[in-house]
């Protein structure tokens, strides 16, 4: 039976957001997405989490040196979400709804750009304890 | 490279139940299923993740509402099984042997009726810290 | 030796908010509070303890009934800050820099005036998983 | 200024429960305990908690042996509820509501007797990841 | 749509270690795993996940009794990793530099030769509570 | 009645230690230490967290800005013993066995000289998720 090894590195970032939609008024953005869409916004403690795929490398014993890992993670996203407001302040997601499966895509194709071809399997996002998306290959 | 978004939702309810088989006696109960086939029962504060996959719907930028995901699994699982005994109170569970893969198994089952034809992934329930089990489809 | 009992209700909430002194400007606020002082205001998922202390009372087996105190927090803390920006939505928190200190002092103030006197011990507020702050009785 | 030093260790046990008092029919335990009544019982995960203080033995490092402490959780307390129903199959609970706090002031006076004189603190239980109650010396 | 059952085991172990390949003197290993190679070695309290998947027995409710499972990875792993150096007193890593990866991959290994064929699925090491590697089978 | 403020700030580190008391041979460590004088060593993740109260400056609506607490903490204390072995490596903890106990009280001492006098509580550690230590004020 065919064998395969990941690595997954986890991180963290605290954000403000509002679920609305620029295109509806106030009333019809609450009747979407309820006390999400409050105004003056919200906040959470994101969880980050990024799966990548491959090889074991004999001389390094690792599938990816999660410190390289943790340097794209910073530089591409948690410099640009970490204690910023995610409607407005960051480049990647201009026009999109900053809900949290919009959120996973969104790093997911950020990371894809920088990763070797193949390896990124997953990006997973826990807004809450409760709530969760991920975003990935549709065979990882 | 084919991709897909999932969203999970998180629950807890804490229930009393007792790992045995009408069909053994108590002494034959407690060889297969040890302490937990103890007569007077014992309980679990159990977490419940249900996972759901579909498009991100651009409208909302969401695969599902988390809050309607919410209330189905409130009305078809936890006000049955909340503060309840799992081996007499639940109908749902009638004849069946609580372990957690039958509690996971007649979840998704549950669920699944309710649930666009395709969406629901997986249940996933712990038992304990230590002690899980899930049921879901063989591809996901 | 004297002995005591307490009870600990824990509750969430997610809010946004930013560190800044109204009388100084963008600059002067960074300097002081750095990246929690971005204009733009970021969140935070809140977790909130609130601790009261009393005899057992025979009848009940409670130091204070559990769901009446969650009531109480839901309607004097919950209901205010849950999905609010904390600098400019919460009547409890007007005037003051919403550091997680004061945050914490103005809670206790809120449910000290409707608990029984001296039932109080303690509100204790994880800003993230890193930093906290407590208020409450210096004997406590 | 004075200082001190203190250990903990923490165990987990599985135990079914049901919030009544005898004196009481159905009705009116619910109407005190509200579900936390149900006849057929429910049950939780419990964590506890058990500080213990002293001087730091300089041939051995330690306030007390966390293993020898362990011996004595185990012995006392946790061969006697775990797996077990706490309204009928536990000897130090005879006669008392299995509230948390109850089973805190229990557990402390199961402890108390065999710990040397003047080292038990405190004893909390976590009933779930919301209520805990703890019992222990009223200055510490 | 075809339905599996999974069951996951979750066990913990606590290890010195040292990334760092024999072939290499002290600072190529620094260039090549920087803190990680220190001679003196650190250590982890490892968290290590072990998933078996198969059809629920309807004579035990059961995919695999987990009381079993936690035996053979007491025997086969915990027995010789849990208070050791995981560099120089663990059989079944001789020759391997250490990395969460390795270890995924060496307890894979381990207990694929225990269990009934196919049952296996997943082993899955936290090293901390950043980083996380999983050896498994490529279709699950 | 008199209130107070205090704020907590949680750390990591990961290091390597031995239970062990150089005046004895290899077997009366066994005998007093069990094995965590296992001559290879073994590690763990500590949590460290510290404690500091204070009033609630008005300009900065802190006790003590958590940014300078992490500052002195990771020259003080982390810098000295993540990825090292406490036995050999930390100036802080020659010749003291480096149990929980230890390490809680030397680290207390290392940051009490730093700090404003008065302002440190306590500091605790979390060697495994069952087992603690906090050394601090007999008065907080």
């Amino acid at each position: 039976m065919e064998t395969m090894a990941r690595v997954t590195r986890k991180e963290h970032f605290s954000a403000a957001h509002r679920l609305f939609d620029p295109a509806l008024d106030d009333a019809q953005n609450f009747a979407r997405f309820g006390p999400c869409s409050n105004p003056g916004g919200h906040g959470h403690n994101y969880r980050l989490e990024v799966t990548v795929e491959g090889p074991i490398d004999p001389s390094t014993g690792m599938v990816l040196d999660l410190r390289r890992l943790h340097e794209a993670v910073q530089e591409l996203v948690l410099d640009k979400v970490d204690h910023r407001h995610l409607n407005s302040e960051v480049d990647f997601l201009r026009g999109v709804i900053p809900t949290t499966e919009n959120l996973a895509r969104c790093i997911y194709q950020q990371l894809e750009a920088r990763l070797p071809a193949g390896r990124l399997v997953r990006v997973r996002i826990d807004e809450t304890d409760r709530n969760s998306a991920e975003y990935g290959r549709s065979d990882g």
